[in-house]
């Protein structure tokens, strides 16, 4: 069957790109938009029930829409339950247990929703014809969304990941065989340093053997379903081993150093970029801040509202600090909103922290946010609330250019003097300069790296050469647990040969020595 | 005390340099020379005694000299054991105790020579007062020469390693803290590549405990000398692991993938650069090999000549094939040389090798002399010797652009076939150049890498960013074995009280139960 496709004859590349949705969308989208500046051609294969692909596609880029039975407010739904389980069960070492297993029942919801969109693709004959039909070099895809693998593999194309990481880095470590020693590489959602106590030891040794016991479950179902696909048996973890490249959405301004395999490219921050001119009026009201400078403010696109409590409780927090400040909330006015603090639906996020006027970035702390204030320089506070963000916010903590504050149990002086210090204590204005220049001064800037590698696949028609033979060894070959074996066997080998020897010597000798005794 | 000092005013930093001699200073030599055209200072500190270091210093940078009580024949000396322990004791798996135990014994002769330079340098007041006086921005050494650390932490500056490997990774793994999982990393010497058998692995991990056995009694010593150096209670490793940077002299074009550092960054070939034009005399002899093309061939700047009989039983094979052939070659004319073979007292190789008329290089398998036949891609004929050539051919053996010959044992048909495979067998050409396209599509140039992190430990003083906390961790807290050890414990100890609970029921059932009876 011949249909259309939409590889432009000028174009040096044809991109397909199976994204995760949100902030990692956000993310993808730099790149995205990167690479059709550099002449490729980029189709987006998502499902019509997005947050954010696919009204801010349209305009850039080719969305191919597949069917699915789920909506809008299923996802909302799953992100509302995430929300919930990190407010009720934040990692401590007692309710780890508890955490994982709640993780577990949420991986479950996101497996239905997920498997309906990998129907929703493999199925459609027509749709895989006309994908076929286009003649894609590669396929990006981020693997929070399974089977981008599976739709490469079945079009015949090299792909690769762009992931910010998965809990304990569980993923990475079994599909892309990246090696984590767990006395010094904390279980990403641990909010762990690299730093551990005794005690911090074991909870991050526990966290990983957790996290791979809910991975084993998940996985099973997708085992047999990508077997069932590629019609052989394998695993979901196999299929994610033959990825070309794994683009991290991280690097050591952020994540603590840790080994890592040839094929792993870190690249966060790839989105950021200097700051533009704000809009007249913000200027004039940043600009109305004189020398006190100006306080920033924003959870993210993820959360819209607070209680009306807790929105009043961080306004007077505002009210009492000499800066202005600027705040991304569309709830009910607080009645304690103070003069010098402004609300907004949306603000310019980079352009104001760009700003010379800028003194203190207030975060949930996700990983784009965060990137954003390294790349300017900016020191944070933290107001995490799940997923990755109170892992980020220990990491800035730990890096010494930001403070926490608990968002659940927080009283409005706790906020309060969490802005005074990060503005007023001179060291965390270094630190995050310090963060700033790491991350400036790198040999290739990460969206140019990122670039460089997914052409790079296109030009090679993969990256093999990075690619490590563990993927060839199973699990007890890897650990050389066959070895160990037979070196063990040989060594109790040897010493029963030696003693039966001795035995042997000693009771000739005895009996000789009694035999000449009797004579 | 003032004395002078050799940083130019209008330089941008001021680098020392702490070399190895021989074919390791020829790659050095490359990163100097672009320092400079950088507008960098650069002083070499190294003794007098060297094969190759003061006579091509000189001419373009400071050579600062050590006294020494040591000889050049000294060296030569060692040079001539190390070859006869290779030709003698190539590690195969019957004679790898012997191989490594005559490895030993050449280190005690290496530390004896090494160990004069060190106190040459750090004894002498008015050499450290000099070199104190000059203030230089960082130190990069070659750690096959020790010292050079000490010496930099000494001055109160930060070093940075250029390194091609230790035997085994042992510095590597021990010092620099890259994992290297022993069933598929195949340890430096060994002659395996990443794709092992069963037996290769019992090899594979032999070979790492041999190594590390032989590495830990020659610390040994290293380790008093370095405490009472710096004052306090040390190790050789310790002060290795400070390393801010280590430069490795190869990339996955040549090397198998494998986990490695945020602060290892690997530029091999980093020597490597496009074709001049040949001397007149010597082009008119290569064009006049038609469409036959040549063969280049040189066994490297250590081994200067062979035995009569070798020499002839090569000049014979080479008579034999249709290319004309440019041999480096100092020893008496043999008598089967061919009219197509024309003996040099020096070639220019990389030249040669990118001379459209190359079909072949018979190498000794030098990292250079291989790097520049990977630039080129041009295939190759290994006759290695001693050192890492037999594991450097391995490698291109293994990645199809290279076939074997063993030097001892070889007849002139033997070299007559290899060449003739890799010139007529198309897969050697097309292998050659797939690892050339590799080579030469990378997002920066290897030389490019290995200055930019010199001027970023100069620029930031160090690179701490980069390293990880694994150095901070005594060896079994990096292996867990503390938390280890706890979690069992603490599985021990619930099995137990679960065990005696169950008992003291039962007990207490039994018991009612008989005394009920009795009643």
């Amino acid at each position: 069957m011949q249909v259309a496709c939409y590889f432009s004859s000028g174009s040096c590349g044809n991109v397909l790109i199976w994204p995760a949705d949100g902030s990692h969308w956000l993310n993808i989208k730099t790149l995205l938009e990167e690479l059709i500046r550099r002449n490729h051609s980029v189709t987006v294969l998502a499902s019509s029930e997005t947050l954010l692909i696919k009204s801010s596609t349209a305009a850039f880029v080719h969305f191919e829409e597949v069917p699915v039975s789920f909506t809008k407010s299923n996802i909302d739904e799953m992100i509302e339950h995430m929300i919930a389980l990190w407010l009720d069960h934040r990692p401590t070492p007692l309710s780890m247990w508890t955490f994982y297993k709640e993780l577990g029942k949420l991986f479950e919801t996101f497996y239905q929703i997920n498997i309906n969109l990998c129907d929703g693709v493999l199925n459609n004959t027509t749709l895989m014809a006309k994908l076929q039909n286009c003649g894609f070099n590669v396929l990006i895809a981020d693997p929070t969304t399974t089977c981008g693998d599976l739709v490469a593999l079945k079009l015949g194309i090299p792909f690769m990941y762009t992931l910010r990481y998965s809990p304990a880095f569980t993923v990475e470590r079994h599909c892309g065989k990246i090696p984590a020693p767990v006395s010094y590489v904390p279980a990403a959602l641990s909010e762990l340093t690299d730093q551990m106590s005794f005690g911090e030891r074991v909870k991050n040794t526990l966290s990983y053997y957790l996290q791979d016991y809910i991975f084993q479950s998940y996985w099973g179902r997708w085992n047999s379903y990508y077997s069932r696909v590629l019609g052989r048996p394998t695993t979901l973890c196999e299929t994610m081993g033959k990825a070309e490249i794994w683009l991290m959405r991280t690097y050591w301004d952020f994540e603590f150093p840790r080994p890592y395999l040839p094929n792993f490219e870190f690249v966060g921050g790839l989105h950021c970029k200097p700051a533009k001119p704000l809009p007249k009026e913000m200027e004039e009201f940043v600009q109305s801040s004189g020398e006190h400078g100006i306080v920033v403010f924003s959870l993210g696109s993820m959360v819209k509202n607070l209680t009306e409590e807790k929105a009043c409780l961080i306004a007077s927090a505002l009210a009492q600090i000499p800066q202005k400040v600027l705040w991304r909330y569309k709830g009910k006015i607080p009645a304690t909103l103070g003069s010098n603090t402004r609300l907004f639906d949306w603000i310019p996020q980079n352009d104001l922290l760009g700003h010379p006027k800028t003194r203190a970035f207030i975060t949930h702390g996700g990983t784009n946010g965060i990137y954003e204030a390294i790349y300017h320089g900016i020191p944070m506070v933290g107001l995490p609330m799940f997923a990755d963000q109170p892992d980020n916010i220990a990491h800035m903590k730990a890096k010494g250019a930001a403070v926490e504050v608990n968002m659940n149990t927080m009283e409005s002086v706790d906020l309060l003097n969490a802005l005074r210090t990060v503005i007023n204590d001179p060291s965390y204005k270094e630190n995050a300069m310090r963060l700033s220049r790491i991350h400036h001064d790198q040999p290739v800037k990460p969206l140019d790296r990122a670039v460089f590698w997914v052409e790079f696949v296109m030009r090679h028609k993969g990256a093999k050469h990075l690619r490590v033979a563990a993927h060839d060894l199973s699990w007890f070959q890897y650990h050389s647990l066959d070895v160990i074996g037979f070196l063990l066997a040989c060594v109790a080998s040897a010493i029963f040969l030696v003693a039966k020897s001795c035995l042997f010597v000693f009771q000739k000798f005895v009996k000789t020595g009694k035999k000449k005794k009797r004579d």
